[in-house]
């Protein structure tokens, strides 16, 4: 069996896609009793697409943290590593919908529970890089450092956002 | 010459495409003393790619209408017309961006001025749809009665929003 057969083999499209929204503070509404929220920084809503690897998602996890779409005092375009900013991830499976007439497919999602692992290495990947970076462990006060918080995979949850000057939205694909 | 060596021909790929986020409220501040505001609805980013037509952006306005997202309180989908909600339109050129490793270039997309052009014809076909919608029409108390409000192409604002429970995001491409 040649490679181009094999089913396991990832599919040609992407296999996650992102929405990036700058915000100077998020706050995501996971239950009645619990909240998670950020300062400046970024709101990522993220959707894998069947076949999507754990590679992609660790590649897309560092590329998402080095992308130059955050704004300095200056006005010129640094990452959110630089800013330093937040991360506030948020899975979103419909951002991976279809359109099709006047109704949205879902075919091309992952499973719920491949999904559901992935979104874990993507939170510890952008934690694990984020709370590595110098410009970050330079913040001396705990309570404004940078961080990366998430919502819960599979919930409905309410966002509350206030964009940053713009607002900027932007969709990537892995 | 045959028309697909017609340099005016329409491009291959996406003309346009919008983000829909629902929510149940959206402010968008244009500038110190203005704002424009919505209570339940959509929240319609758009972005024009180089090429794009009147046509395609009165068919991109009509399935935003009637395209089936929102979800009444059976937890229905149905379409904002039917909600009856509505629709914040906000031009977002960065939408129509292209990530080249650590940056995003906007090569692809429309120049401003015809951007801008394009983006009053999407403003007033929602406007035309919505305000003539029976079931908008039968909302007997004005101050509540869905409506169309939009940002300022081409400037800078902020925006404060609630989702929905969801929250739900959609990238759709015309």
């Amino acid at each position: 069996m040649s490679a181009t057969e094999d089913n396991n083999a990832p599919p040609k499209g992407p296999q996650c896609r992102v929405l990036i929204q700058q915000c100077v503070q998020a706050e995501l509404h996971i239950d009645d009793a619990n909240l998670v929220k950020i300062d400046r920084g970024i709101v990522v809503f993220v959707s894998f697409f069947a076949g999507a690897t754990e590679d992609v998602v660790r590649r897309a996890a560092q590329s998402i943290l080095k992308i130059k779409l955050s704004e300095n005092h200056d006005g010129k375009l640094i990452s959110v590593l630089d800013l330093p900013g937040s991360v506030l991830l948020i899975p979103q499976a419909c951002l991976g919908g279809k359109r099709k007439n006047n109704a949205v497919q879902y075919h091309q999602l992952i499973e719920k529970n491949k999904g559901e692992v992935l979104f874990k290495i993507m939170e510890s990947e952008l934690q694990k890089h984020l709370s590595s970076c110098p410009k970050v462990t330079a913040v001396a006060d705990e309570t404004s450092r940078p961080c990366v918080r998430s919502g819960t995979y599979g919930n409905r949850q309410v966002l509350k956002m206030d964009s940053s000057m713009g607002p900027f939205s932007h969709v990537i694909d892995f």
